[in-house]
């Protein structure tokens, strides 16, 4: 398992070197780079005993058969056998960390490297999935490769521009992939055991609690909003405080209830991470302000009354200051509740290598939400330094990436136990 | 004088058509509208009676000589005669209002007209200037018309680049002036017995307070300041609020004690104006939010003792909230008091005309700012609609146009008695 470890951080230095900008780390969707990407995966998938096919959309997924299955060459999986599906997504964010994806790839090669290596064979067979993207940097739509092998891939998105003007269905084409037989990615849902996906925290609750790895209990619903505060622009020096009605000061008063909103209710976050004073010079009282509101709660219920209560506030701060404002939700994701069966082994493993275990939602979005629509889902998040993500600085100890393979290692072996 | 505030009207919507951009209203320093807005003037400073020079900053001033002295054709003003100052400023913000600068220019023109039609000398020359640059847009340096006839212009300003890389030297050339010999245009300040500027308020009092016009007890002294809050950037979804660093709720607290201040002191105007928070994504915690304050009052120890105690308090909100604030003055205008003679007689004029007076401080900086360097000023306010000003909606009724005239003629006269 040590060496296990080492090969993986090797891998991520490898993997973080190709990238499509010269200097930082950046490997979008259908891009030369994630050509690379896949190449590079397919060759640690083929040593770890993995038949690999590109598929449609162009995730790479490795196939490691199961006990009583004959050996495939090509084709998998088998029409009979039960399949678990692993992995996460090769594709970053623009000047990305190396970790956030390809750790949890990587980590599921290895585990298959240790079966193949230790010649054991599973009751069912394991697919490993690198999904061509997660993040969504190239078309703004997030889970292109996951959506597809949950059969849930909206067509719509085929006709998307990125910001060259190239459409999605073409990249995908020239990618080597087929938009017109997307429905040949899906996974067969009868024969899936489950989807168990390691990823980074992107978060410092592990790091606070001084822990390698935690269970994810659900990935947390997500809501969107844009507010609008409509006060009246004025000169800054001729409108006595009296007579104003500054758009900005109902804001900030928003953006405090925001946060006391969030910080009085367990697990709750809010967040206004943009804002913008209109006119927006030195000298004039601002008449309008936009501002965007992002909620997120393992359970939905608590997440609607939040955003309720909100827009509530909102309004009778406008009222109080006789302005207006409007509150308008944009997006919204509801929670994905992870596996109670999966979780609960995940736990028990955990404990026993850890000392203790921790139970944590996913505040951020993750393939295992579209893999969910049509599977049992589990997770497991390693501990990142600082909580930082989305950022060159992104960060795993290879002792965190042991803790993660050692525990992925007896998951699997257990489930196989119980399969047999 | 009812025909001469409907002259006026008329002539305010002639200027508001001399504009450097086509469907809206912008006349810049030393611009080809500048040139034609400066030769209508020209023409109705003749018509009333004065001689016309353009001066070395592209000021266009009439020059209407004393009793005694004999009629100058081109030179002015003559060794031994004193003069009293008149006008505002002809340049504009970019997609104006058509009062703003032009009413007090083309007031003071109405009131020489009267004097002209009635065949009336004063003790005193009087001259109407029509500023250059007042608003500073083209090169962000303000004043720059009174500031020459002041003597108190920088010559370094003259080395400034405006948006197309032009040196304002360069276009004070091209304009038919003479950067070389700004030092011709200051007036001698020995012979001026004061400058009275007619403006627009800019601000809501006289429409509260049902008033045409009001006098300028002083001009607020103003002071800018960058403000910043730094905290911590994070992921919106995976960061608990008890572990956030969140700058932008540091500066909504900071934003409301500003408003607070502000309220607590009389007179006294506090403003946030521009406000961003960075990164600036809908899902990331803003790690970082700069913002300017302005601070005015007419006093100049209430603003700075303002500015000492929102600088304390934007530190108090950093450390209770374990984060780094910065509060910087970037600019700083002290206060100019009018002269105590001129705003009493005016104040008298006004209470017998309007039945009531109103002493008014002007948030706002004007030409008498620069003017003030060498002699007493006053200042008449206007009543505008809704205080709105620097927007196309400015507007202005003929009915406190008329009040403004019969006030200053009665100033002109009454200064004339006095100067026997």
């Amino acid at each position: 398992m040590h060496d296990l470890a080492k090969i993986v951080m090797v891998r991520i230095e490898a993997l973080g070197k190709i990238s499509d900008e010269e200097g930082k780390l950046t490997r979008t969707f259908c891009s030369s780079a994630m050509r690379r990407g896949n190449n590079l995966v397919a060759s640690w998938m083929r040593e770890a005993g993995m038949d690999v096919r590109k598929d449609a959309i162009g995730n790479v997924i490795g196939y490691y058969p199961a006990k009583e299955s004959p050996k495939s060459k090509v084709q998998s999986p088998k029409s009979s056998e039960r399949m678990l599906l692993l992995g996460s997504h090769l594709d970053t964010v623009r000047d990305a960390g190396k970790f956030d994806g390809p750790l949890g790839v990587l980590v599921a090669i290895a585990c298959v490297q240790h079966l193949h290596d230790t010649g054991t064979r599973l009751p069912f067979a394991i697919e490993v999935a690198g999904f061509a993207d997660e993040e969504g940097v190239r078309y703004q739509s997030t889970y292109l490769g996951s959506r597809a092998l949950a059969g849930i891939f909206n067509l719509k998105d085929l006709n998307r521009l990125d910001a060259n003007g190239i459409a999605m269905a073409e990249a995908i084409r020239s990618f080597g992939g087929n938009p017109d037989a997307l429905s040949a990615a899906k996974l067969d849902r009868k024969k899936l055991l489950g989807y168990v996906e390691v990823h980074i925290e992107q978060g410092p609750i592990l790091e606070e609690r001084n822990l390698s790895v935690a269970i994810v209990s659900a990935i947390s619903g997500q809501a969107r909003y844009e507010c609008s505060f409509f006060g009246r622009a004025g000169h800054a020096g001729t409108v006595p405080m009296k007579m104003r009605s500054d758009a900005l000061c109902a804001a900030a008063e928003f953006v405090l209830a925001v946060e006391h909103c969030a910080k009085s209710r367990p697990g709750l976050v809010a967040t206004v991470g943009r804002i913008e004073a209109l006119p927006g010079a030195s000298n004039v009282i601002p008449g309008k302000v936009t501002l965007t509101l992002d909620v997120r709660h393992a359970e939905d219920s608590v997440r609607n009354r939040a955003g309720v209560r909100l827009k509530q506030q909102a309004m009778q701060i406008a009222k109080r200051r006789k302005i207006q404002a409007r509150v308008e939700m944009r997006h919204e994701a509801k929670s994905i509740m992870c596996d109670r069966r999966f979780s609960r082994m995940l736990d028990d493993i955990v404990k026993r290598h850890q000392g203790k275990s921790l139970l944590l939602p996913s505040g951020a979005g993750h393939d295992a939400v579209a893999m969910a629509a049509i599977t049992p889902v589990a997770m497991l998040f390693v501990r990142c330094k600082g909580g930082v993500s989305h950022h060159p600085d992104e960060s795993v100890s290879v002792k965190d990436v042991r803790m993660a393979i050692v525990v992925m290692n007896d998951f699997l072996r257990e489930l196989g136990r119980k399969h047999q």
